[in-house]
């Protein structure tokens, strides 16, 4: 039989709460910008219920993200890719609040690359897991920390990680590359000239990035192209690499909202790559199905 | 006939004279933070005073930097590559200040790259050419913005600028990779375990520099040697592009003290290239051949 409940995505700087009907569907929504980091002193349990405190007590709560990390409620051990969804759900932690909720917690999955780099994520894993009835292999999760996942049936076998949205960031408000920046809508031909110089010459990046000031500096890039050009060459310079061990026809699934995940859709296309977008709250389904092997739901 | 100048060197961050005797030997040096940028309302003819104001005022001064750009002094066009010391001194502007010093500011090069992106130097071509008579074709001033240049003869035929010591600061202090790091003295080995990272894919950048966090996390790097070892895997990005168009031999000078200068040298040799240190004050001997060009001294 299946319950109503509460997937829990809290990271870093956003919390977000999805009240899930038994048929799936989410029927409410909670989201704030009180990331784990904003939380003082551990005060976890009160910060959750300031923001669900109106939701029926009695749900269980399945939770995912860096809520599981040093940094978070409760600290829970990486678990080593190849991985599944049933590996997370046997290493659920399960807690009751002192008002007693129920909270499955979901841990991360951990990444040993070839050349001997760890990797880490959490609750990525879990977008994935509820993206696999797309039938693909490929998954790009976009954000301040890009993963690009890759699947086996029903395992994550392999992952990277891009600091490419908090590179942007940093190039854009404290380098010189920001100066001759004007705010302005997204401009596609600026990003897509981006995207191919970054195609182009993957190895480049620290050089190609300052074509962000030359180019403006010869009044050849308009002030108000200047952050979609390097969002461009940013986000090229991401995909360029990220695609390289895959085979040519592979798939790719973005999992996010059209605005960032629009950005990624078209820099895959422009790489010639197929590409679709997946389901952006795909957490909400991956908590349902680790929920369902447990007999949470 | 050979006389007594001033050369000045005079960029965005920092401001640098030198009063040079007729030999070329640097008889005194004045070096202070005040950069174009800290200089208010054009008042740079009052700030070299107070800097220089102790030096005879019959000196002539050659000067050479960013106090020749847009938010300079007075803003001379660029000279485009190729171009030797005698293109910078035919265009060389003579300007008489109040106080009656003789200035000829020169002016810097742009360069078009194959691929049509612009690119902009001002000073370190003046280094250039002060080093050619150590008889290499390529050459490197490693800094906030740094420069690989090659020569042919007499000429300065490209060059390629790197944003690699501002994108360095930028993610140690404003990207989640410099939030484990400690103080510490240079690390050496963790300074090259990042040049390596950085050769063996040089593409991978976005990706690799997670390593300064996930390697940190498992406790597979020390605190005080992620600063380290991130700066290897910039400046390793740097070299692995920069060296990829010049002949397997080329030997390379570095025109820079040895504390910057050391990483580039150390770098420069893991990459298995021929390398030197050039003379840091190259810009006054640069200054100097240029003066004679033109009868200046």
């Amino acid at each position: 039989m299946r319950k109503d409940f509460i997937a829990l995505d809290w990271g870093t700087t956003s919390f977000r709460a999805y009240r899930v009907g038994a048929d799936g569907r989410v029927q409410d929504v909670v989201s704030a910008a009180e990331g784990i980091l904003a939380v003082k002193d551990g005060a976890f349990e009160a910060a959750l219920e300031r923001h669900i405190g109106a939701w029926d007590v009695t749900l269980p709560v399945m939770a995912a993200g860096m809520i599981t990390s040093r940094q978070g409620w409760i600290e829970l051990p990486y678990i080593p890719c190849p991985a599944s969804a049933e590996d997370l759900a046997r290493a659920l932690h399960m807690h009751t609040t002192a008002s007693g909720r129920r909270i499955a917690f979901a841990t991360g999955l951990s990444y040993r690359a070839p050349n001997g780099m760890p990797d880490v994520m959490r609750s990525e894993e879990v977008q994935v897991f509820g993206s696999l009835d797309l039938g693909i292999n490929h998954f790009v999760t976009p954000g301040t920390h890009s993963k690009w996942i890759t699947t086996k049936g029903d395992q994550l076998i392999r992952y990277a990680t891009y600091v490419t949205g908090e590179v942007f960031a940093a190039l854009k408000d404290h380098t010189i590359l920001g100066r001759l920046m004007k705010p302005g809508p997204d401009d596609e031909e600026a990003f897509a000239m981006g995207v191919t110089a970054a195609l182009e010459d993957p190895a480049g990046f620290l050089h190609r990035i300052f074509s962000a000031r030359s180019l403006g500096l010869f009044g050849e890039l308009a002030p108000e192209a200047i952050a979609s050009y390097l969002s461009g060459q940013v986000i090229g310079t991401e995909v360029a690499h990220a695609i390289r061990d895959n085979p040519k026809d592979a798939e790719y699934a973005v999992l996010a909202s059209p605005g960032i995940g629009g950005r990624y859709v078209k820099a895959i296309e422009i790489a010639g790559l197929k590409v679709r977008y997946g389901d952006p709250q795909a957490i909400v389904k991956g908590l349902a199905i680790i929920a369902r092997k447990t007999g949470i739901i």
